[in-house]
């Protein structure tokens, strides 16, 4: 899937916590799944546990991104890949 | 947690409906989980991932609010909770 | 331009209030094209600046929403016109 | 105002071009308050013309993220601002 940069790798440490964020994110996901077995459950109720995920979805996702900027972006210029690093940025970027 | 209009409940279609597919999120998470066991994982990569999911959510919250409009809000000044109504709307909708 | 509920008008202290704001927008758009004529001007002082328009948009933008919601979306049903303006909402709110 | 790296600089075509969009934004603000005016306007008329003018902002931002990345933050290492470059970016990014 890696569309540029190639040997580039997500550093350990960030990996390992992205791990645990996303753990507990699909933990909020089957919260929400035995909410919505439940036929009483109220639109706005459903409504703010999903906005509740894309929020941790967020930090996860800025967790990732600070570590790129990090340790990919900064060096792209010394490393030589600038170009296709600076058009994947944009592309992340735009996403939503 | 139903902060105003008691009684109102999601569309059990809708609910149903969310619910598959929230099925299907709580698989992409696990993938995002998965890959992110491989050392090599590169960060744009997991980045991908992240808004793909974060796309998918915003189509069940689409899917949801749009019954929630149809059923409860549009209804609201019939029902007698129109205030209430509103400002969970738009407590919701500046979530993000 | 009124795709959906002809007669249906913004209510004239928001429009008001809505106008208010705008010119001060018109305003910190012009302080922006003045700074751009800053042969010295940094890329991210730019960019701040070009979110702070956009936050006070996302204002002007919430006050409109919320008029139109309490008197229009909570009345369609009784107005016989809910299908559009659920339809027109949900357009709305994808925009972005 | 500029908060970590003195002495970078937009790029003067990039400002060019920021500042004829701006020009045109400042023209559509403009027609949103002579919509305004007209007291038989519609909310969501009005807040279509709002949205439309928040796309062309974010056009206008992402020129202008595109030519930083470009410019400075892929050569922040061999510079030596690394620190403060990704620190920037990660508040600009999250302001909305």
């Amino acid at each position: 899937m890696n569309g540029c940069c190639s040997g580039l790798r997500l550093n350990p440490e960030v990996r390992e916590e992205a791990r645990r964020r996303l753990l507990s994110i699909r933990g909020h996901v089957e919260g929400i799944l035995r909410m919505l077995e439940d036929e009483t459950v109220y639109c706005v109720d459903a409504l703010k546990q999903i906005k509740a995920v894309q929020g941790a979805l967020d930090k996860v996702g800025a967790l990732v991104l600070r570590s790129h900027l990090r340790e990919h972006v900064v060096t792209a210029s010394e490393r030589g890949d600038a170009e296709g690093i600076v058009e994947e940025m944009m592309e992340i970027l735009k996403y939503r």
